[in-house]
Order: structure tokens, then sequence, then C-alpha cells
């Protein structure tokens, strides 16, 4: 096994990327774009700032350079350097001295877990603001603080990063994970991790049917640019699509939500699957919760984006606060990810639709050396005819209105199993994709 | 409560409208439009006897100045002045000398309710008689008959009646109901002095989404003479239309019958409704019984036009004879039938289908001040969402092809629960009317 | 009860026809068009040797006048005079010493059914052989055997074999049976018996609704032809297919196999019978069992064309060996088959879908003598108005959209309870057939 397949890697990557300070524009995501673009060849797509996407304005850069918060004895009660989250990502500068009263309206804290240091952003109303645990709010006694941010919004760009593997056909499936959250584990590096670990492995597969997009972003208006820049390519050429995040956590399953439509070829394998022995669980789509899919399920685009997570779905208490840390996360939970994902997008590939190119009665499968030349009925030959019946089924429903899901719910067999009579036939030209 | 609320105010209209000789044309009909129309302005619409509509033809108005039938004693065993449908409705004239074996071609009774005199009608073909109870027909002695009946026809109109309340939307709700029975009340009067009630209580609604269309008409004949004036109007503007009968009698419950292709958003509603606590009934289109809700659905138009009552559809022993009168109605039902129909259509105006002014990805709630600016998870948020639940909802099935009645299934909430939701994206011109 | 119509008949023709040794093509398939010939008018179609049938070519004739094989003793151990599935159908010709080693690769028997002599055809590669028990084949002892088949392969035709009775409507309903197989007896001569009495009995009904078409054909590579000349004729004119075998044998119940799509009229009749005390079963459509159906349900042809046996679906041990004789198929199961598809399609007559001709509101009735003029509600009249709620019901739903047996199966009653009400709307032209 090589090095990029193993628990250390994904341990020392981790390690690596997690101290970044990330936002949804500047250094922070560009470095760690940089860091995944040594395993995967990255391509940059910038968008500049307050350019237009659709009904929204990319914003500024967002450079901090420094944050910190002194209570009346010069204690730092909040630090960007010791726990980055601890500046409300996308203050806005400060430096002055602030009575405790007046502080309170800077500062976040969460009542409900005390122990922890919430994440909270302000990226579309200009604030300035520290985000502390309860217990330690609790202690803050009157008197004047001094708050410093030493930030700056800049004139830049907003980027995301992408890379393709082409496959026979240009029909499409397109992954994604988001990257724009500073120190978070599960709901932030579990996501491009097993994304990345999803690209070695299909860049490994002997021959792709489908051409596979793997897509970084920041959430939100990271994927409303690319819904810009790729949308009517996406109306046109994808079949699947899948938002990945939260992979890692406790619970041992994969949860998908489905797209809105349901129309996807991954909406129709997921349930299939179940019923030969797969142990996701699917949920319908809805636009109240979750991340990207829900942009790219708009009523303009309706595309057949999936989310895959473990956790996310049902909530679990570390989300958005510093208890979302690399013990919460694990790294083990993201290797069975990786194994889950492409088991399923193996499955994918024998999914397809099909017409049958000798549609007029049934083709002469005998002079193509694909059925016996002497008609005599035994009961060993009934018993030997799988493969054969695949075939029948495949030409006969192939017809561009079945797909080989369906016709494998036909047989009640799952697709997987007639992956040698779909080769036969195409080899042979009797099938061609649609 | 003004005196067009109260119980006495349909007391004194019933009193004063039920013994009018109404038929499907002439005088009778016309006065009854005239005490109608000193609560709502109705328009007038004529058509000539003879002029065909459809398969049919207008029928010459019946003019019918008195009706008796003498025994050989001088008796009067049947006298339109006494009770009007003791003659038959639309009957020829006659004034001759009968011996009683002759007249009894003439006579109707109903053997089943000895008690009881029938309501009959022979508007297609030319006949004359007397409608008297069992009883009274069984103590009939042989001998010489006087009939009189100075009846003549006339070459004049059918006549229909109607007004609007316009609403921001041309989209169109028809309610009807037939004024053409002689003193019936379940099955006549308490059809029109309900949709006079429901017009008094929608014109005072502050504003209207959809434009109401009240219509009095003779029924079958009636209707038809509407579909030939407004069929095509109705097939390019009705969202959904009722027809009103049988509104008194002693069930509690309102019964509709639902339209041919259950496609209107009456038809849609109703049942959505019955999942939230209302507590009407639905059955049900057939053409095998009902009134003009017939024509409205025949298949040359398709109308979604529900029916709506409370015994008729189970059938009342009343129906059509003597018995059919104010006791056995009742004006209490009457008034409980327009709370309970006034209330179905408050939340009709909640229903329709909308398309998303910025259907590329979500629109930014934030900056039209509808999505807090801080991004911060706590649980006392998530309590709150339901209203902001409620517009991503609307916005993401904003597509024209789902109705707030389909998303608030979605949310297995009550469509009336969103109309708060509803109000603020249609303000921020976020949402427009399909 | 004419001849014709009796056992007698039936079994004198299955003697008549048993000992022929048919093939796909050549003499012994056309002397057999020429004995159905005497009872039905039967036009042949014939397609030359070689010539493209879609991804199929048509085999040359083949004329075998005699064939046996010698042990070295001399007895024959098979021969085609004594029975002629002795010889591999369509073998070709051979006439050499071998030894048994050699002989046995062209030997074919049934190791599962000892006593049994196996049909075997090599249509699509030249091979020679015989076939014998397996109990036969044990017994021989090695030494020299005589090999002789003396047949020759003659560029001619494939003939096919139909006629036509016309109905009201141009619309169609094909019947077809197979004629190709030598001597057997359920699975081959049974199909074309029935079939024969099916034309006997529809020939005499009164009127025809829709058009007939009887086939006789060469299995598979017949149908293909059928195909190839009347494809485009059935595409647009068959509302119904059946193909016909299997009918002897035990089992009392016939079982259809639905057509591919299911939006045959007969798809639809079956199951609706089945709910008003008929006894047949049905079973869904397959590519992978039966006969020429599989053809005409084809992707580019995807007719509506179901298929009908008595034992075929679930098996039958005699199936392809010299078991499957006269008694094992029986003659009393044929005149039994003929009674119940009789039935059926005598339903089927009454299956058809409407357009209403006066669709704005009810027709007037009345007018036309189908409605009481005088309006009196009284229970008995409630009772008698079957008939007349048919009408109510076929005029309502007579839009194009739905046909006979929705509105059947909208009233909970069998569509042959209808025929008088649909006969007297369309003698009065208030209906028409689309």
């Amino acid at each position: 096994m090589s090095y990029q397949e193993t628990a250390e890697f994904y341990s020392d990557l981790y390690d690596e990327l997690f101290p970044i300070l990330r936002s949804i524009t500047g250094p922070g995501l560009r470095q760690s774009y940089d860091i995944f673009g040594r395993y995967m060849p990255l391509e940059i797509c910038s968008f500049k700032s307050g350019s237009r996407v659709f009904d929204w304005k990319i914003p500024q850069e967002w450079h901090c350079e420094d944050a910190y918060l002194l209570d009346p004895e010069g204690n730092k009660v909040a630090d960007m350097k010791r726990l980055n989250i601890e500046v409300l990502n996308y203050s806005e500068p400060v430096d002055r001295d602030i009575e405790l009263d007046e502080l309170q309206n800077h500062l976040y804290s969460l009542p409900d877990l005390p122990a922890a240091v919430p994440y909270v952003t302000s990226y579309y109303k200009k604030r300035w603001g520290f985000c502390l645990s309860q217990e330690s709010r609790d202690k803050l006694r009157p008197g004047t603080y001094k708050a410093v941010v030493k930030s700056e919004f800049v004139d830049g760009t907003l980027d995301i990063a992408q890379t393709v593997l082409e496959g026979q056909s240009k029909k499409e499936v397109m992954l994604s994970s988001y990257l724009c959250h500073p120190s978070m584990a599960n709901n932030e590096l579990s996501g491009p991790l097993v994304l990345l670990g999803l690209y070695n492995r299909i860049k490994q597969w002997p021959n792709r049917r489908y051409t596979y997009r793997f897509i970084l972003n920041p959430e939100t208006i990271g994927s409303l640019s690319v819904l810009h820049m790729l949308g009517e390519h996406f109306k046109e050429n994808m079949v699947s699509g899948l938002v990945i995040n939260c992979m890692g956590g406790e619970p041992d399953e994969l949860v998908f939500k489905q797209s809105r439509n349901e129309q996807g070829i991954l909406d129709k394998l997921l349930p299939h699957l179940n019923r030969f022995g797969y142990k996701h669980s699917n949920i319908p789509f809805s636009p109240l919760k979750g991340s990207d899919e829900r942009q790219y399920n708009s009523p303009g685009f309706q595309l057949p984006v999936c989310c895959v997570s473990r956790a996310f779905h049902t909530g679990f208490d570390e989300y958005h606060t510093s208890l979302d840390n690399k013990e919460a996360m694990g790294i083990d939970p993201l290797l069975d990810s990786i194994d889950k994902l492409e088991q399923i997008f193996l499955a994918h590939e024998q999914c397809a639709t099909f017409e049958n190119t000798c549609p007029y009665g049934e083709p002469n499968l005998g002079s193509r050396g694909l059925y016996p030349t002497v008609s005599m009925v035994t009961k060993e030959r009934e018993r030997q005819a799988s493969e054969l019946n695949d075939m029948r089924m495949l030409l006969n429903y192939g017809d561009c209105e079945h797909d080989t899901i369906d016709i494998a719910n036909l047989q009640n067999k799952c697709v997987t199993d007639m992956q040698s009579a779909i080769g036969k036939l195409e080899q042979q030209s009797l099938l061609e994709m649609v």
C-alpha cells in the first residue's frame, strides 16, 4: 500500500491544514488549495471582488494578521494565534479601549455548550468581534478592555479549484467539497480529504465510462461561482453530483441526501444498492439544511446533486465549535468513507441507458458467437442461461427509456451483476450508450 | 352585527322568496332576481327563446295565471294559488271537463310518500297536469272533473344573473347556485341564500388575490347558457368553481363533490384542509347525480367546478316534494354554511403557484433584511426558524411546478400557516404568481 | 353442430398433419399450409432464400428425402421414416461409415428423460446428426456405423400464410401461431388448430367492430418476416395481438403473457375480466421465454402482442421430445380453448375509445327518446336507471382519454354489461370511435 493510501498520510495532511486561518476568500484558502495541489492537479478559477454572481456580489478578500482581546489586567482572553476561531471570521479592523458593557455586543459564546468556543462569521455585514467560551465570558470582570483586530479588506479574488478525470463519455459526475472554515475538523477538513481519496482511487480505474470532475470551493458563494461558470455545462452533461462533507465522527453509516428531483443516476442507484446489501441510508432533499447542494438544486438549475455525510444530517453537538476537532472526527472513518464511496461509484459505472442498434426483432446472437447454434432444451442449459438472459433483457429494454438499473430491477438482481453481459454487447456494438 | 349578518335577515328573505312561482323562464325567476338584486349588484344576461345553446334550444317563457282542478262537487282538489307545485310546472293550457279515468293520466303523486305533493316538471314536451298527495288522489271518486290551467308560452328570454368582485389577479373563482324551482326550501332557496351570504363576506375582505364571480341561474339550461357565454373565459381563467345547493337540513357536515379531473385549486385544497382539522367530506365526481356541475364538467369544458351541499349527496326523503319546507331546511344551517365556506375560501387565497424571480442559487436574503447577518448556530435560533424555513421552501419550490399546497405538504403543515412567509416574499418581489 | 365444430374434425386434422416433416422452410411447411387452406382462405407470402430480414438472412429450403443410422449389425437405430424427429432438423447430407466414438458427436439424447427422443435443430450452423433416446444410446456397442442423410439445401422461399376478416374499423387484432415443428403435438399443432377454430367462430359473428388477421408462420424467422412485411402497418393499426401455442395438456386454465408495454386493449381487458368471473391468469412480459411475441415486442416495434398457452409458461416435461404427442395434448382442451378465447374476443369488441360528438354540456337525451320527458323523482325510476347511467358515463368520459374499460371500472361493472348503452349512443351518432 502506497503512503497516499494510509491513515498516516491523511493524518499528516490534516495536521498541516488544520491551523490555517481560512475564510471564503483570502490567503488561507489559497494556501490550502496549494497543499491539496501537491496530490491532485488543481486548476484555480478566480472571480474578482465586487463582480456579480446571480443575486450575490463577490466579497473582498479578508486579510487578518492578528486579533486579540486584552482584559483590564492585560491577559489575552481571546487570541486568534492561539485558536483562529476566536476572532469573528471576516471581522473588520478595530484597535480601541472599550468598557465591558459595550464589549458584550461584540462577544459570541454558547450558553448551551459553556466549554466550547463558537465559530461565527459575518460575511455580508461589517462587524468586529471575538468568540469565546461561555465559561470564560462569565468570568469577565467590569473594566476597560482592549480590542485589537489587525485586518483589512482587499480587492482581489474569490477562488475555486478543480480537476477533471476524463472518461469514455462526456457525461459527467461532479464531486465537490467546501474549504472555507478555519480550524474545523469534521465539518471542514473531512470533506476535502475524502474527495482527495476518491480522486486517487478513480484515477487508478483501468477505464472510466463517465468523466469525473472534482471541485473544492468556499461554501455557498463558491458553489454559486461554480454554477456561474459551469451551470450550463452541468445542465447538459451532469448525470450525478455529490457534495461531500462531515465524513468523520462516530456513525458507521453514510447518509445520502437525494437531489431535489431525484432524477440523477445516483438518486436511483442508491436505493437499488440498498436492496442488494449496501448499508447506507437515503433521506429526501430539503432546502432547509445542508450545504452547497442547495445551490445546485435551486429552481433555476435543478441539477442531480446529492449530498453525503455521516453525522451532519442528524446533527452533532460539536458542530461549528472548538469541539469539532481531530479526536471527534477520527481518521479511520475517512478511509472507510473512501472505500464505500468508491464501491458506489464502481456500481455507478454500470448504470447507463443504452440503445439497441438492432432493434427490429431480436438480433442474431448465434452468428456473433453469443448463442448456441444447436437448439436443444435441457435442464442443464437453463441453469447456465443467466448471462444470456441478461443479454436478452438488455437488448429488449435497450429502447432509450430503460436504464440498466431498471433492467436489473426487472430481474430482481443487482446492476453490478450485469457487468459481463453489458460488456459483451457493447463490444459487439449491439448496445450504444445514449 | 349588521342586520344582513343575522338569521332574521335570511328568514325574512326566505319568506319573501318562497311563495313565488318560479320556473326555468318567466316572470317568477325575474322577480326573484330583483329581490336578490337589492343586496348584490346583479347583472342580468338574457338569451332569446328559440336560440340554440349547444345541443339545446332556449324554451319559451311560461306565464301561468291560475290553475286548479275541480272535483264533481266543485271542490278544488288541486290549486296553484294554495301551493304552486300543485300545477305541473311548465304545464300547457287546458280548460275542459274530463272523466276521472282519463284524468288519471294527468295526475302525479307519490305512493311511497302518501302525504306529500310531488314537484314535477315537463319542460321539453308539452303536457298539462296536476300534482297532489297520494292520500288525496286515493279519495277521488268517479265523475266529471274540471281541469283549468290558464297558462301561455311566450317568446321572451331565459335569464341569468351575475356579479363579480375583482381581485389582484384575473384568475377567477366561480360560485353559482340555481334558482328555478317554485316553493322548495332546501333544494332551492338554501343555495342562493348562502351564495348571497358568501358575497357579503368576500366583499369585505381587505384584499383579494382572486376574482370572484357569483352566478344565479335556472338549473341545467341556465348553466348551459352561462357556458355558452363564458365557457372560453372560464377555460382561460377559472382556478376553482363551486355549485352550491341543499345547504340546510340536519347533517352538520359540508360534503364536497370533486370536479371531474380534480385539477382545480379547490379540489386539492379540500383534502389538504381535512388533514389539519377541517371537518368537511369529499366525494369523487360523478355525472350520474348532482346539478349544474355536470355541465361545467362535460368533456368539452372539463372545468374545475365542484359542488357542495349537506344532505343532497346522500339523498333526503323530502327531495322534490311539498315536505321540503322551511322547517326541514332551517335557517341556522345556512349561517353555519356561510361561515365554513368563508374559512375555506380564506385558505384558498393562500393557494397559488409562484415563480421565484431569483432562481439561480438561493437569493441573498440577508441583504433584504430577511436573514440574520451573523452566522451562529444556536438551538434557540433553530426553534425560531419556522418562517425562514417557509421562505426557503417557497423559493426552492417556486419553480412554476409546485403550488403552495404542495410546499405546505412537503413540510406537513397547513397552507394557511405559510401566509406570513408568502406575504414577505411577494412584497420583496422574490415570488411572482403565475 | 357442423362437423367443423366437432372434436372429430380436429382429431382427423391432427392425424393428417402430425406425420409431416416440417421445418422452418421447405415442402413440409407448404404441405401443411395447403391442408389448413381447405378451411380458411390462406394467402401465401414468400421471402427468397438469402434475402435479408433485419439482422437475419432467409435460410435455404431444406429437402430431406431419407435419413437413417445403421449399427454394425445393420439395424436402424435411428430412422426418419419411423419418427421424423430422429434426424437432426435441417441436417446437412452425409453418407459414410463412422466409428462409435466419433459418431457420439453427432448424437443427441436426454439423460434426464431416458425414454424420450429429443427434437433438435441446427438452422444457423451446418451440422449432421441423429436424435435418439438415452436408453437406445446407452445400448450402442463399439463398431462401425453407417450414417445416411439424403438431404439438400435449395434456394427457394420461406413462406408465411395469412387471412383477414374485415371489420367496421381498420383497427386490427392479430392472431398468430407457428407451424414449423415436425411431429410435435402440444408445442406445435395445438396452436394452429385453435387458430383455425377461432377463425371459424369470428367469421360467423353478425358484425365485427375490429378487423381480424390470422397468421401461420415458422417460428422466429417467420415472425421476423411478417414484421418485415407488415411492421409499419401493425404500428398504425394493431390494437391487440395474440400468439397462440401449447393450447392442450392438462391445466384447465389459460395463461396470458402480457405485452411488453401493456398498452394493448387485450392487456387491459384481461385483468378487467378477471374481476368479473373470468378464470384465466396473467403474467408479465419477459423476453426470456416464449415464442414469436418476443419479436413483436422488440424495442423497434413494441407492438401490443400478448401470448396465450396452457402449460408452456410453467413448463412441461414432454416439451420438445417424442413424448409431446396426441395423448399428452388431448383434443378436448383445444375445444375449450376456442370457447374461452371467443368469449374474450367478444368482450374485446365492446372495448374502444369514443369521442362524444356533443361534448359541450350534456346532450339533450329527451329529444332523442333516450330520457323521460316528465321529471319526477321516484324510487322506482332510480332502480331502472342502470342503462341511462351507462349512457351518462359514456358521454361524460367520451373525451378520447378514457376507453370503455375505464368507464366500466369507474362503475365497478364489467365492460360487457355496457353493450346496450354503447349500441344506442353509437346508433344516435352521439359516440364515435377514435
